[in-house]
């Protein structure tokens, strides 16, 4: 690899070179969440694959522009509703109160999982001009019709120029375009079963719609990631991500709209990051099969014996790669939990270990050590392979632990590769990998250790009748605020 | 006061019973930061202090809407460059990778202070079409006049119609419509040096900016207030807040748009908050009389001996009337540092305390405790009087650690009055007053002292040849991750 990185593009189905379109700087836009309802945890596996490959980016010394979105309208169901308005009406609030609790509620859950904020995160209601200027472009170029103050992408017109709806998720266009009763139900207004709305007129009781050329109506969706993508990143941009299932529709109409409104593809690389399963089935509420990411943390559901923190989740998501699918099942969080502890133990080892002396002879085991470090940018550089990356990340984790027991001598390797282990380790596992100290356990931890110590101590010295050390415990301890209980079943404890 | 609330209307410049439109709702409007850089102190006290309010008007039962916006455009420094703008050039990021990242420190300051969210946060770029919209119906009914590009509210034609300019700030009208040579100063657009921009036409190099009607160009600071808090409130709702220092132009701008465009007033009661000074004297970064919640948060200023945690100070602004001015010193800080822990302490003493029996007798003492608690509602009643409802909660203490010595016997107040006590009291200071637990401190003590008193057993126990339990405690507190070091001047401690 020298180093360099490689990305698998959806686009071309192929791993690329990563040549970015301005040299030492990154453009990349993700779909964010519709935010109507609590983020679902494929979803955070998504966000989380993307955080990884924003942190790499960084790591590699890229300056990037990293642009997330918030969809807060006009994203439909499939009946026709949109999901934000539906959803609204249910908790009988105002649309823009619901997508203030869920935009909240989604911050919260990426700051659990540790993800970065994105330098950008614009809305969906923030961009409605553009948004109509983009509808004009596309109108003006020919490749929309108005109907009834609604506005249709022509797809029959924009396959016929420019040969390419459908690529990027491989659709065949014949099927695309095949008019089938099904598919042509309630679309009355379309020319085409495959033409999707870009403007849509809002029935009178529609609560979020704005004034329009066309009508008082709403966006399509499709269209806000076509405009504020290129709005923030120009108009064609290194790399674009979101999960497989936004393949189709989504994108493939999102480069329809911008190839339609500019002529020019908008995006170099695509990234997609696939499914989360449960127990080797898709999750699904309608069956049972499905877990929310707070479920998880505290252990409350059927599917797990036990709550998991947000950082064992995040190192299980690691373990597989973006673009595999990863299946989520109790013996592989425990693996997780386990694995995880030991990584930051061995952290937590290197941060407070010294080399003696000064010695910079090498030997076969610094080779072999500098080959573990190179190994973990190979792999990163291989399209993001964070399962491997955190595999050698054990390796190395082998030689802390050795140097910690003295089953390996500092003499038997350089100062220099010993730093080198520090730098590479620790960057890796906080600034690449993004795993955080959830230092409240272990506290909890020696907290309690300590105190059911001193009881022991207490109860051998009234034991031995050594009345002064008892009391002096029971007193100190209260003093401190916590309050022994002497009862049948031993000694017990409070916080006053 | 009988249990109805009577705030301070600035508009009238009388305390006025609280009746709101729709009896049971309330609708209240704060203006929220420019986020174009940290904020300030003297911010934090008004985001405070309208906090408080939320949260009373939520005691007292009512459904409150709390729309508090984010300005992210129009908002003009004194020599005419917008804010945002201004600032993105000089840390060489696109203007919204600045708004992001202000925004996030925003939240994240409110978060630790405690704040509650408001319910819809609505920013300035997510409502340009409704602005250009108000722009235009204020144009139709011939209060603002369109120059090149720009559109300018019609101030004189305005307070000839409606006589209001100015009233709420107490402005003399003759002093605002007087045209000095130097309030016409780059004013040329303008017919009269009180007119001000409602629509600005943008320069070439202007990053922020949209199609209108009248140019390519950006709203004024003081229309995003008025349709927002009109859009998500309403024509006319209950309360607008906002800094003392808002009141000119900004608000008086806002209820001349809103009549302008609507032809009536917007707001019921205007509620303004003072200002925060130090050492009597206002906060200016230009004398070096200025600190920011973080170097107040770690002592690192030359104008406090020592750091303060956020719950300290939110003690020390709730020690004032929010109308009040309010001194930040080293040595106010240091009392309300006290005040708190002795409230927090009582607090935790009451969460563990029971009721012993079932009394149900009243004597003396239950009608003087029963008096502090309706003085609590009382105080807050007339015009949230915090440091009066703060000073009632302190009599409660006084009653509450008697109780706790054993100076007062739990017969001598009836179980009624004790459950009072507990529900009013612990209900005033989560939720009225919003303080929470800053457990962190108090479990470091904890955890300190208990390491101590372990090196005190263990050299006692050295002393006397105990070597059994010395050793068992230097092992125990190993397996722990806690390392014990005898050293000279004795034994200390790190964790491994």
């Amino acid at each position: 690899m020298e180093n360099k990185l490689y990305v698998y593009n959806s686009k071309t189905g192929k791993k690329e070179l990563f040549e970015p379109i301005n040299p030492g700087h990154v453009g990349m836009y993700v779909c964010g969440p519709t935010v109507y309802n609590e983020v679902h945890l494929g979803n955070v596996r998504t966000f989380v694959s993307f955080d990884i490959i924003y942190r790499y980016l960084k790591y590699l010394g890229y300056k990037v522009r990293y642009v997330r979105n918030i969809t807060d309208v006009g994203h439909l169901t499939e009946s026709g509703e949109d999901k934000v308005l539906k959803r609204a009406k249910l908790e009988q609030l105002e649309p823009m109160e619901l997508v203030q609790k869920y935009t909240n509620m989604f911050h919260e859950m990426m700051s659990i999982f540790n993800t970065l904020n994105p330098d950008i995160e614009p809305r969906a209601t923030g961009h409605l001009i553009e948004q109509m200027e983009m509808v004009q472009e596309i109108l003006d170029n020919g490749y929309a019709y108005e109907q009834n103050g609604s506005v249709y992408f022509d797809t029959l017109k924009f396959n016929k120029d420019y040969k390419s709806y459908g690529k990027l998720s491989g659709r065949k266009i014949d099927e695309l375009f095949t008019e089938t009763r099904d598919n042509l139900k309630n679309q009355d207004e379309k020319r085409h079963a495959s033409d999707f709305a870009i403007w849509m007129k809002a029935s009178d009781e529609h609560i979020m719609k704005w004034n329009s050329p066309w009508s008082v109506g709403f966006p399509g969706w499709h269209l806000e990631c076509s405009v504020m993508s290129t709005k923030y990143l120009g108009e064609t941009f290194d790399i674009h991500g979101g999960g497989n299932d936004l393949k189709f529709p989504h994108h493939e109409n999102e480069i329809a709209q911008n190839i339609g409104a500019r002529g020019v593809e908008p995006v170099k690389y695509w990234l997609h990051s696939n499914m989360l399963l449960m127990n080797g089935r898709k999750m699904s509420k309608s069956d049972g099969n499905t877990i929310s990411p707070y479920e998880l943390f505290t252990g409350n559901s059927e599917h797990v014996s036990k709550g998991y923190s947000p950082m064992a989740v995040r190192f299980f998501m690691l373990q597989s790669h973006y673009r595999s699918t990863l299946d989520l099942t109790d013996q592989a969080m425990q693996a997780a939990e386990k694995g995880y502890k030991k990584l930051m133990d061995a952290a937590q080892v290197v941060e407070n270990m010294q080399y003696p002396g000064n010695n910079n002879n090498t030997t076969d085991i610094d080779e072999k050590i500098l080959t573990i470090l190179s190994a973990m940018e190979n792999d990163m550089n291989d399209d993001f392979n964070t399962p491997k990356a955190l595999a050698d990340t054990f390796e190395l984790v082998n030689y802390i632990n050795k140097l910690k027991d003295g089953h390996l001598n500092f003499k038997e390797i350089s100062i220099d590769t010993f730093n080198k282990i520090k730098d590479t380790f620790l960057k890796f596992i906080y600034e690449v990998f993004g795993f955080r100290k959830e230092t409240a356990g272990e506290d909890n931890a020696m907290f309690e250790g300590m105190i059911e110590l001193l009881i022991s101590i207490r109860n051998e010295a009234r034991a031995n009748k050594d009345w002064a050390t008892s009391d002096l415990i029971r007193d100190k301890l209260k003093e401190l605020g916590i309050q022994l209980k002497d009862g049948k079943d031993g000694t017990g404890w409070s916080k006053i």
